[in-house]
C-alpha cells in the first residue's frame, strides 16, 4: 500500500509489519502497467533514482550496492571455481554486473519474467547495466521457475534467486519443489543463494521455512547472511546460501582479500562478518 | 518533524536526509513537556511501546536490544577488567541494565539530565529498569558534561556516551573538549564508546569528525562498529570506541564466548563481525 503523506513523498506502508518507510521525491519520471506489475520510477531528493514495483520499493541509486554485492560475492567466493551462473529475477541487472566482476565467470544467464524492468533499468539506472553487453551475459525474459526446471542437470555452478517478496509472482521461488529443481540444475559443488527478507521480522517465519525447505530439497548446509539495506523493511535484510555437499561458511578468503575489483560494501572482513549469527537467530534457526 | 500520515501512525521525517520512518500506533499513553524536551509514549501495533523525545524515535520495546547490547558489550569485553563505568545520557536505563550483567562491575553511574525520561522508562519500559535497584547502580540527574569534567582523574574504566543526536542538548557530547575530559577521567586502559549515527548517512561527516576529534583529544585508537537498528534513520547505526593506549579491535574473546548472561543480538561472532569495515567506510575513515 502506498500513501501520500505529502505530495512530494513516496511512502511505502508495510501493513502486516506496522511500519512505513518514505523517501522525499522531486519528480515522477515514469509509470506503466507492464504485463506483470505496476512499475514506477522517481527522482528522490537524497537517494538518487528510485524504482518501485507494485508499490514496493525495489532499489535506489544510493543504497542498492549493499544488496547487489551481498547477493553475489559471498556465494561466488564460496564456490571453488564458479564458471556458469544463473540469476532468477534480477531484472535491474545490478546482480549481473556484480557477478561479471569475477574473471572466472564464463556465462551468466539472467532470467526475469518482465522485460520492462530491464528496459527501465537501462533507461534510468544505466550504471547497473554496465555489464549487459558483456559477451558472457545472457538476458532472457522468461519464467525463471520453468527455466530452472528445464535446465540441463548439473550444468550450473551458482544460482542466485534475486526476487521480490514471497507473495504473488515470486511465491513459487520460495518452495521446496523449486529448490529441488535448483539442486538438479547445479553441479556437485554448486551454490544456491536467495534473498531472504528481514532478520528482525522474518527469522521465525520466512527464514526458518527457507532453511527447512532447502534441507528438504536435499541441500546439506544452509546459512543466512544478514546485511544492511536501508530502503527495505527494518533496513536490515539477508540472503540465505545453500550447498548440496560442503560448508557454506568456508570460502576462498585469500581471493576475496585480493579480489581485484571495486566494491563499496563487500570485502574479506565483511564476508566473514556476515556469517556471524545474532543470538536470537541462532536460537530460532537451530531449534 | 512529525507528520500524521493517518491518525494511527507515528511518522518521523528526517528532513535533511529525505527519508521518513513510521510505526502504526494504537494508543498515545503519555505526553509531557519536561524541563528539557517533549516526551511522548505510544503503544505501537507491532513494536511494543515507543518512546519519542522532541519528535525523534528513541526506542521501542521490540528492537532496543540491538542498540543497548552494542553500546555496552563490545566496550566492556574490550576493557581488560572493567569495574567502574559511567553512562552519559542513557536515561531509559537499558544500557545500565546491560552493563550490570557483567559481574566484574563494582559501580555504574548513569548521568542523564532529564529525570522524567527515567521516570517514563520505569513506568512503561520496566524491563529496561531491571537493574536500577542493583546496589552497584547510581542514577544521577545532572549535566553529564560537567560531571565528566569534575570527575576524579583516572577514576573510570569505561565511559559510554548514550546520547541523542549531535544537535541541541547533546551537541556538547560530540566535541573535542568533552573527549579530553573523558580521557582525563579514564584510567590508563580505559575505553570510551559513543553512539555515532548512521554509516550510510554520516560516515563522511559525523563519524569522520568523531574519529578526528577523539584523536585530537589524545585517544590513540578508534574504531566504528556498525549494527542494525531498525527504528533509527536507515535502520543502520553505529557506535565508535576509543582507547588512549591499546587496540580497540582486540577483546577478551574467551570471556565473550562464555559470557554467562543472556543477550538477544551480541555474542562472540557478532563482536568480531562488528569490527569489520565496509569498503566505503574504510576509504572514508583512512583517507
Amino acid at each position: 500500500m502506498t500513501i501520500a503523506t505529502k505530495q512530494n513523498w513516496f511512502t511505502e506502508v508495510f501493513g502486516n509489519e506496522g511500519t512505513s518507510f518514505g523517501l522525499e521525491i522531486t519528480e515522477k519520471l515514469h509509470e506503466e502497467q507492464t504485463r506483470y506489475q505496476f512499475l514506477e520510477i522517481y527522482q528522490t531528493k537524497t537517494f538518487g533514482k528510485l524504482m518501485v514495483l507494485d508499490g514496493c520499493v525495489m532499489l535506489t541509486e544510493r543504497d542498492n550496492f549493499l544488496y547487489h554485492e551481498m547477493m553475489t560475492h559471498p556465494a561466488l567466493f564460496t564456490h571453488p571455481d564458479p564458471k556458469k551462473v544463473a540469476i532468477v529475477g534480477g531484472g535491474d541487472c545490478g546482480t549481473l554486473r556484480e557477478v561479471l566482476k569475477h574473471p572466472s565467470i564464463e556465462k551468466c544467464t539472467q532470467i526475469d519474467i518482465d522485460e520492462r524492468v530491464t528496459w527501465a533499468s537501462q533507461t534510468w539506472f544505466p550504471q547497473l547495466c554496465d555489464a549487459n553487453d558483456d559477451p558472457r551475459a545472457e538476458l532472457l525474459f522468461d519464467d525463471g521457475i520453468a527455466w530452472i526446471k528445464n535446465c540441463e542437470p548439473g550444468s550450473l555452478d551458482v544460482i542466485i534467486i534475486d526476487s521480490t517478496d514471497p507473495v504473488g509472482p515470486a511465491e513459487g521461488l520460495f518452495a521446496v519443489d523449486f529448490y529441488r529443481d535448483c539442486l538438479k540444475a547445479l553441479k556437485m559443488e554448486g551454490i544456491l543463494v536467495q534473498q531472504s527478507e528481514s532478520p528482525l521480522l522474518h527469522t521465525d517465519t520466512i527464514i526458518k521455512k527457507i532453511h527447512q525447505d532447502m534441507r528438504s530439497a536435499g541441500f546439506n548446509q544452509c546459512q543466512t547472511l544478514p546485511f544492511p539495506q536501508p530502503v527495505y523493511p527494518t533496513g536490515w535484510w539477508s540472503c540465505t546460501m545453500a550447498s548440496p555437499v560442503g560448508s557454506v561458511s568456508i570460502f576462498r578468503d585469500k581471493e576475496a582479500a585480493n579480489k581485484g575489483f571495486t566494491t563499496d560494501y563487500y570485502n574479506l572482513e565483511i564476508h566473514r562478518a556476515a556469517l556471524a549469527m545474532p543470538e536470537f537467530m541462532k536460537r530460532s534457526l537451530t531449534s
